[in-house]
């Protein structure tokens, strides 16, 4: 197994995976950011040293994870670095083929989750799907994701852009219609807390009943009068009412 | 306060309203539907007499609650019952003028909760809104509401509209992305599961952070490279890449 690691990266992602990997027992022997004041904040929080130097990055781990930004990776995968170690980047979007052909061992380590260094959250809750070039360096990450998770996955690229795909959904949209009806119901001088219970029953709910048998509203009951009035309720916000009229579309099959 | 009740209704509200109010001690007397075979289920279910002829229902109730579709409510209405008696409805988007002059006594018990049958949740959290005519009534209704759940509010008719509206954002459409979201794991055969542990956390986070600090995701970083990618793999979904597009750029900002 894999006992010392080097995390690449200083982001959401990077911090809760480090923290994840120290609660192990793996050794995090250093973190690395571009932005030196990133870097040294995350550093500081968990305690590990960092550097923005890719040179500086010991040579001697035998797990390096890349957790930055998509337009970052090809960029410091070009960097020679450990040839013998195992490689894997956290995104859900790119392919194995993103690794350069002197890091012979490499794979995908991809948490579906969202992460905020503000928030702390149990790690073993998310589901990880692993994917590597070589069979036994599948098995070696199932064996950690194993131990860092619950939820363990071996899946193709184009099924782990799919599920990134759909976490867009299931995430950053919901999350973006969370501020747009704070936004709303803050304009009304009434508190956001007073839609926190339908928010989280609204979650609760799809445990036990399908996303479909769980649609309620004037959009699934075809309740054209309440839709009308919200859509003229909506005129000083044309961009919100362009996501109304659509979504209701959607919702009830028109 | 209120002994005895009426429930004109047999949908979700008024199913899981009526099993509130017989947990506080009121007596529920009948329940009517206009559907004979919805009635006799959900009066089964609650083990109080119901009827699907107006006429029937008793007159000497104290409070006769109007949990029916906002299209069904004039009509209803338009029946003369108990002029002496509160007469409410539940509706989120409709005016306290909807009630006849020959009921008086009226107002509005508007619960911000998402209902459905087959899922059983706690009345205590769901907020409660009030509204009516008479100080005198609106004291009565805050007393029973504060039986029934630990979040009232007195509201306006204009901020009830706005609630509706926001629940709308943050519950319907809420669903409606888990169900293309549900769509697009089962199609790459992967089970719904595995988006819970995002969808329960996005949820939870907003109880810490607001909705614009928990953004996370593509759109916010404005990665063009994942953003194309993404509308290009929901090309055979065309509604779907539309509220792709259209989220994002909300998102973003652009």
């Amino acid at each position: 197994m894999f006992q010392t690691a080097v995390i690449i990266g200083s982001g959401n992602v990077a911090y809760h995976l480090t923290r994840a990997l120290m609660q192990v027992q793996v050794e995090v022997l250093m973190m690395y950011s571009r932005t030196p004041s990133h870097a040294a904040e995350t550093g500081l929080r968990l305690n590990i040293p960092v550097t923005s130097d890719l040179k500086q990055l010991p040579t001697h781990a035998s797990l390096y994870i890349y957790a930055v930004s998509d337009n970052a990776l090809p960029e410091i995968l070009a960097h020679e670095l450990a040839p013998n170690a195992l490689h894997v980047h956290t995104a859900g979007s790119v392919d194995l083929g993103v690794f350069p052909s002197h890091k012979p061992h490499c794979g995908v380590l991809y948490p579906l989750q969202t992460f905020s260094k503000n928030k702390e959250l149990n790690f073993r809750d998310v589901p990880l799907f692993v994917e590597a070039t070589t069979a036994q360096d599948a098995e070696l990450l199932v064996q950690l994701a194993s131990l860092l998770s619950n939820q363990v996955y071996r899946t193709t690229s184009a099924q782990r852009r799919q599920l990134h795909l759909a976490a867009v959904f299931a995430c950053n949209f919901v999350n973006h219609l969370y501020a747009i009806a704070n936004e709303l119901v803050v304009s009304s001088e009434l508190p956001f807390e007073v839609l926190r219970p339908l928010i989280a029953e609204t979650a609760s709910k799809i445990a036990t009943l399908s996303p479909r048998e769980a649609q309620t509203g004037p959009a699934i009951r075809r309740d054209s009068s309440v839709l009308q009035k919200h859509t003229s309720m909506l005129a000083g916000f044309p961009e919100y009412q362009e996501i109304y009229t659509m979504l209701s579309r959607s919702i009830s099959g028109k």
